[in-house]
């Protein structure tokens, strides 16, 4: 991405969802240090940016099921890497999304 | 999963259903350990969490076949793991599990 | 699956049917031994549960095409193993089932 | 299958058809043998059993392209062998058939 | 085929056309010999017969683009082939077929 | 191709497209020759005759988006070769055609 | 292309959108040279022409999500290149481009 492009500026297209990785925590909320075996596979994100949803056969757009700020749980797999400001942010179809974390 | 996310705040999208597998029982009714290789599979196992259901043509959600509580039938491949404080889960599709195992 | 699980709490999903494969007769009907290789191959089979059946467009089920009691004839492949009270049972999607055997 | 069970018991599902293969002419019309080489592939047979033929998307059977008695044209690969009284049949699908052979 | 069955005799089903392959012509028009090399690969054919088409959602048949009579050009493979008094024909799907050669 | 059959004697069915690829330009328009490593790709071609279209679940047919006479796009790979009167031509499905050229 | 091809003269049909590779930066807005590794994989881009979009089932065109003048972030892989004046462009289908950049 060129460097003046912001993670604002990006619109993903239909079913497309911008998504950046929770990355696992270092340490337990007691601050003892996790070892990196332990720490559990960082596969929760948070939402940057969605589309519009993909379109029905009216054309209409069927909307996502994620919003921007959602807290969701990844796929082990899959994802288009997209670096934006040297920041790594992925982006998955809205039906790849496995849940919702719902604080 | 990050040491802070509780299941109950785990809300699986669409057709996924979130499960807990039942441990085989190890001893009999009368006490008797069961050497492993006798211990039927763990096919079956707890429904933790369900999505609100695929969408049909005009968008709105088929309801799920199995609800929270309902012990089912899983089949003996698939499932995506999660891992949710240091417990493992599985996401499976709706129309992945086999049966229901009603009392 | 669990010793306590009896046949009949299980229940099949959709278009799913529980069925127990008839043994091969070992002997003629006038008692003498048939040898295993000369036994046909168990491709029948007794219908012990069927699910409510596919879904239409519309949400309804489809009835499936075999009912409790039928008496059918399997392919030869497929069907998923499926273990109660230490015998054995096998889940075949409705379309599978090659034909009954209406007596 | 099991001897017990006559071919008029064995009812096809959806769009199955019950087939047996004509057996190739050993002898031409002169009553000449034909060598096997030259015996033309025994791809004809006779329709034995039907289905009532594939669901429509409102759930009625549409009515499969062949009857029974009727002399049809199979395909060079594919059907289901099934043995009835020690005799072997084939299942295929009404689409798999090639074509009719109207005297 | 056995030998009694005639041409006239075989109905293709759904959408399937029978047809039987245009030899290349050995001499050009002014009667020199075409060196095998040379002669155009046999991709023409006449249409013997035709079936009464696929079936549209609503089971009526939708009529194929080919009749009985036409000049056709084939794909460069498929076509089961099938003998009719030795004489070789091929059974080609509607939509298999590329053009007509109309004079 | 029979050396009878004429161009316009072909009638391409549906979606097909008969196209003659146009040769890449040996001089620049200086005529300068253009080394064969410089000579872009012959990827362009002329439509020379179109079928009626797909056909849609009406059973009427979809016009194609090309014409006879439209200058084309063609994709690097794919095409039917059918030889007339000892040219080359393509088949191609409409749906496979890049873009117009339009002048 | 040929030479004489223009880049205002090509039309792409359908859902497809002619598509040119914004290169990467080489310099930091500061003017420093970002050595060749540190580069953002040029997965941008601008839209040049775009096609009237597929075809719903009544024939009517489906408008592409994207338009000439967007710039857009385009998947890792796909495009099919086409030449033109010796530029390279690629062709895409509107639903591979995965977001619009909005300044």
């Amino acid at each position: 991405m060129s460097v003046s492009t912001k993670l604002k500026n990006i619109v993903p297209l239909l079913d497309r969802v911008l998504v950046q990785r929770i990355k696992p925590e270092q340490k337990t909320s007691a601050g003892i240090y996790i070892p990196e075996k332990a720490q559990e596979a960082p596969n929760q994100g948070n939402v940057i940016a969605v589309g519009k949803g993909l379109l029905d056969k009216d054309g209409k757009h069927i909307p996502n099921q994620v919003s921007v700020g959602d807290k969701i749980i990844l796929p082990p797999y899959g994802g288009i890497p997209v670096k934006v400001s040297h920041e790594e942010y992925l982006l998955f179809r809205d039906s790849e999304i496995l849940a919702k974390v719902v604080e």
